[in-house]
């Protein structure tokens, strides 16, 4: 028989044997079962720390014995390492506020401490899910906290793509700075600027962006275990509930600090919204620059085409020599998800009633889906677009030449009203605007 | 004194003299108070239409006297012309399903009664507002009832306007049907086409635009009129439903249909979430041909320059000669509008709990204002843009002789990777691919 | 040595040698390498009808050799029925407009067929991905119509369940149709109504967002197939055009027609707009009646305690006994991800430049991913929610007891005005409101 | 005659005699009429700030005589006293990127000077809009600036509520401290705590809110002014650069400082992003605590009743008695707006181009639309609806007694899995688990 019976308050289920997850686990794939995506693993790496953190505290107040205690630390330290990534098989949306995933790991610790002591898996009777793996805990406090964990730990992955992002438009920036062009407002012809002063704005803007997101986890560092049920640490003695936070800062190296209010912090998701937003932030400072790049790069005939881009692929499958931005439209695909993404993740935040927010796993997919996507697409377009790009000088000398933009600094010679007079002649004539004043002998 | 008393169960309320609105309007004014937009008047013009018709019906059962039937349809008439405008003076966003708009209107037709028949305002003794003017109707009820005619009213003026952008664009696909251009995707030079065609797909996107919202006249004309409290039809005899349904299709000339489930009818507002989906659908399409229009007419030297559009004003106020598109402009932001718009009303229809959506004031208002934006915005586009618009012939024929575009042409004959490597060798040496095939005595 | 080369006009690139995909596959799989969802196979199916209709419309007109053609349509077989699913390794983003998905499947069909003939993986001056595979198309036409196809596919499947959703809510509508309760409006108790009746508008909802869905597959049946670059048709003869289209309708058994404005259908992406629309108001629907569901569930002893949601896990971690209502949380997290796709692909549709739309693919994944989570939540929600549902007579009884609902139906006997002042005395005193009227003998 | 004739270089236009705006504002007023909302005047008060400043730096500078200047610095103050509010009857949404707005300014500046000085309006010759008003001015800079100190006056008024706010609900909490109840996850009965834990968390949150408007002023405090076109600071010299910005930090009192990197500054949208979102952030809060409130004070009789709102308006036209939670109903339509708003303005900052964005009007509106909503929102909602909270002691004590709730402090003695079995028994039998447990001897 490949099969052990586990049961419940609301009956028994058959579990594969070999599975280290247990009914909870089997019964939250059957509530939720779809074709969408699975849980972020990063989650259930937090959550290894954070049960890891518990059953450490939980030793120094001698709530749990010592060998237990142990046996829950090496199975986190190999739930961390990945070893069970395909024991956490539940969906990234699911109900229940993030319980069913408390109850994967726990059920999955103690199914492997109980093969490490020789016993069959289920025998809940000797290693307790609950009672032993889920000491002091509950999905109110343990579940918020691997999330926040999780948004740092890969936050500070995409902090350093965007620096590196920065780093290569300044130097775009110094290559650049002595090549001039036509600034163009509206779609218009405006005054001339220099190539590199156009990517000094980009890297001005995302270096506006890594400052955010830098400060930004100053916030997120509250979290809310010990809190327990709803904030009010039932079932958490204070010596417990100091000792777990110490670890967490330990295991991290963050600098987590317990939110002073408990209650706040176990029903208010306003800290998720604000992070969100400003991955929206710089994912509005990308969409820009990628469909600038897109402009300035069109043609190669019958467009703009100041400047080109690295040629990543071929571009067609009928149009032989055909090469398109795809890099850009990569971003500009990630930018349109991010907005969808935060768009998500507010409604979540809002909805939530009372003690807490039931929609949690949401929350939690959609923000660290952002950070993902942000984090992989800025590295391509940084490395694989920003690094190569080149400008065509004689095309960008073509247009300051050819365009009114020296009218504007005749303005204070000529005043305003007069200049008019003369481009509307110039637009009548075909003649330059230039060549009319010097044939009136002004210039 | 210029003030007068009135009294409901929470306590009395000054109101000054001359208003015709009373106690209920004068609290929301107070409840609700803030700098942002008043009610849209439409809705009152309908309010009217609703009360008309449930006094006439009132009247077909005798459970209203002729007379006083009389002055209220009278006084709906008044207030459907615009006479009484400024007694009207509510927030768009305000509490309470919409029950101040109605106590409003049921005071101010008391009012103007009382007025008719000599006697000072507020003497609801006399007139009641709810039991003479709300007779037979709850707010459940007729609210939605008037926005949706509001709806239809303004949709159908809307839908005109369509109409003529349609046309306008159909005949500028005639007047460019003979001039080629390279067409691009991904903002590359792609293959050659028709000026005219370019044209067309713009027409045919707006003509489905106007097909999708001509049919959803349907569903909207679906009201719950008679069903009173959460459409239980409580206070509504079934004679009353019958001829105040009957009376709202005549005096509107409108196909209403009562709802067979006024139960539904009453509570869930996806009828206005599909109408938003098809406004935004229109606004994408708007946004889509204004941007395109903004590209192709970038310049006028340092851009495509393919097309000019008409000159609607001076662009700036320190470049002498610029003109920017701001028709194009304008109406890209009505789309930023119509898609927060549609997110607004997505929401509140969504977040209705129970037997009654409380949030209808704020759908109503987002979706009148999408409509009357689209309406005004597309008038202005269609007569001011779009007619005018003129095509730079010579520009046109340099970028399709430029391009490389015949080369997708010669596939048949040579084959895509021996093009390929013709296209790197022109690339190389600066030769146009069709000379080196000549070289080669290929053509 | 377990590479092969292949070679393009950009250099040549590494791929293992077992690898059915080739070097465009391969380069796209580098350029667009994220951590984030891989493109839906739903799409790979499709393209491999396509592929197929085309190769048999090419054997007609005799472009094709009737021995390639049938080793095509054999490859498209087996790729259809999921053999080759680890040979699609594409992001679901991606830049490009589909030409990775359209290059990949050209790829691995030249690879199959090589094997097949005994050859070596590569040897594409035998079998040629462009030449043969891609012949009489572009990515421009297979790409949009493969994911129409998809669309229409896994859109049947949603409308089966939402017709499964409405005959359990309609049977409820029975089973419950004469348990009274207290209906409510802005959670403040209203007017009496049936149990059943609550349930009958979720049905007539549910029945409307059916009757939309199935409406829709008329426009979206509309495909570009034969317009290959920018709709022009170029390299795709008037026969071909006939032949594809009508294999593609036969293949799929739906009655798919060629688009007449091919510029048109291949730039405007507004369909896709309209389908996502119509999942937004299905979600609406769905969100409102899962969250009056979790009111009227709540409890057991703090809330209302009206009905009983089938128990389908352990609630809780900490808290013993207690169970959630996951199966509507569920739900209403999958409207907020359907809000948040629609608006993905509603700025994705609305940011197409000119021919074409370069966004397709996030298209393309918000769509399918919205539907299959409709789908599939639907299925769990019916059947493991819905069905189940149970009233408590005797709370709803209590309820209805205990309000002041009767007082509006005594309106007509006493109006308005004289009613809330025996209910400002009973509010007051304490007394039943109808106690009051029988002491004043009026009843 | 009652009409002057005004004339650019598109040709002339008859604009009425006695207004002070000239031909470019006319000329907006046909090019963007729609039937929505009007300019924020808001705005018209900054630019006058901003173009007094202008006019002290070019005296100082001696660009401009000291007449001049001083004529339109006084006028600029006649204008922010609002003495002229009449003469700016744009439009909110306009194409343009601000140059309508800044040339209505310029043009009534003008003509007030000339009527001033004894002429008739329009004499440009001897005071012109553009030469004398926006002189070393571009709409490019000043408009952008303008909105920044809009954004500011009224973002520290919205502060100064959220404060107010956040004190009374600390005033409750206060209140409230000793009053105890069962909290609630997923609508679900969980443990105790104390109403005023409740208000707490709702006030920790605001404080947060508080906390984040506070510190945004650092990043809007950054302004352009200087830049001119596209931030080349063309037509504007050094000395006037600095003398301009220190004028504008007099005049304010804020602590506005120029851009360093001005190409940025003009063309970058991102701070308002981050600004709107944090007033999402706030919005979030809000809806979170008024759908809290409309729950818990659900009733009276088939609803939850632990609280009671202070009774604002009648309820119902048609039930006596009713009194309706329209107070939170208003704060979570403010929200449901906030979020369009937000995304109105998102798109519209993502979607500028090069070195400009055209859609500043939209962006201005929006930001400043949603902290007036805000701000008069959170006024009547604390002072109205928060501070006359009162509790129903009585029943939240009911409550706490008859849930389940001690039995998660029961888990340290008895273990989880016991109490779940004894919790079974007690569904069962009907019988409390207290019960239960006396009965077996175990408390």
């Amino acid at each position: 028989m490949n099969y052990r019976i586990e049961k419940d308050s609301l009956g028994q289920v058959k579990i594969e044997k070999n599975k280290y997850y247990g009914i909870n686990t089997k019964r939250a794939l059957e509530n939720f079962e779809h074709k969408g995506k699975k849980l972020n693993l990063e989650i259930i790496k937090s959550m290894a720390i954070v049960k890891m953190a518990a059953a450490i505290a939980n030793k120094k107040i001698n709530k749990l014995d010592k060998k237990m205690a142990d046996f829950i630390i090496e199975s986190c330290e190999e739930i961390y390492s990945g070893k069970y990534n395909t024991e956490f098989p539940l969906y990234a949306i699911q109900g229940g506020a993030g319980t069913s995933i408390n109850m994967n790991i726990n059920e999955v610790i103690a199914n492997i401490i109980l093969e490490k002591m020789g016993y069959e898996k289920g025998r809940y009777d000797i290693v307790n899910p609950i009672e032993h793996i889920n000491l002091s805990q509950s999905t109110n406090d343990v579940f918020p906290t691997a999330v926040k964990i999780s948004v740092i730990r890969i936050l500070r992955e995409l902090i350093n793509e965007v620096m590196k992002l920065q780093e290569i438009l300044q130097e775009k920036e110094t290559e650049f700075s002595n090549v001039f062009k036509i600034g163009r407002t509206q779609f218009q012809d405006a005054v001339p600027m220099s190539v590199g002063s156009e990517f000094s704005a980009y890297a001005e803007a995302v270096s506006r962006d890594r400052w955010r997101l830098y400060k930004i986890e100053e916030r997120i560092r509250r979290i809310n275990i010990g809190g327990t049920a709803i904030g009010t640490g039932v079932g958490a003695s204070l010596k417990y509930r100091y000792y777990v936070s110490e670890e967490l800062k330990r295991l991290t190296g963050y600098g987590l600090a317990r939110a002073e209010n408990l209650i706040d912090a176990t029903q208010n998701m306003d800290v998720f919204v604000e992070v969100s937003s400003l991955l929206k932030t710089l994912a509005v400072n990308l969409n820009k620059m990628a469909k600038d790049l897109r402009i300035l790069s069109s043609g190669p005939n019958a467009g703009l085409n100041e400047i080109n881009l690295p040629k990543l692929q071929i571009g067609s499958s009928i149009m032989p020599g055909k090469i398109n931005p795809v890099g850009p439209e990569f971003i500009q695909q990630i930018y349109f998800k991010i907005i969808g993404n935060d768009l998500t993740l507010t409604m979540a935040c809002a909805d939530g009633e009372l003690e807490l927010n039931a929609f949690t796993p949401i929350i939690a997919e959609s923000i660290l889906e952002s950070i993902e996507l942000l984090r992989d697409g800025i590295k391509v377009f940084a490395e694989k677009v920003v690094k190569g790009i080149t400008v065509n000088k004689e095309t960008c000398r073509k247009y300051v030449e050819s365009s009114l933009t020296k009218a504007t600094e005749l303005i204070d010679k000529f005043g305003y009203e007069f200049l008019s007079e003369i481009l509307k002649e110039s637009n009548k004539t075909g003649k330059h605007y230039l060549d009319i004043l010097k044939e009136k002998k002004l210039i």
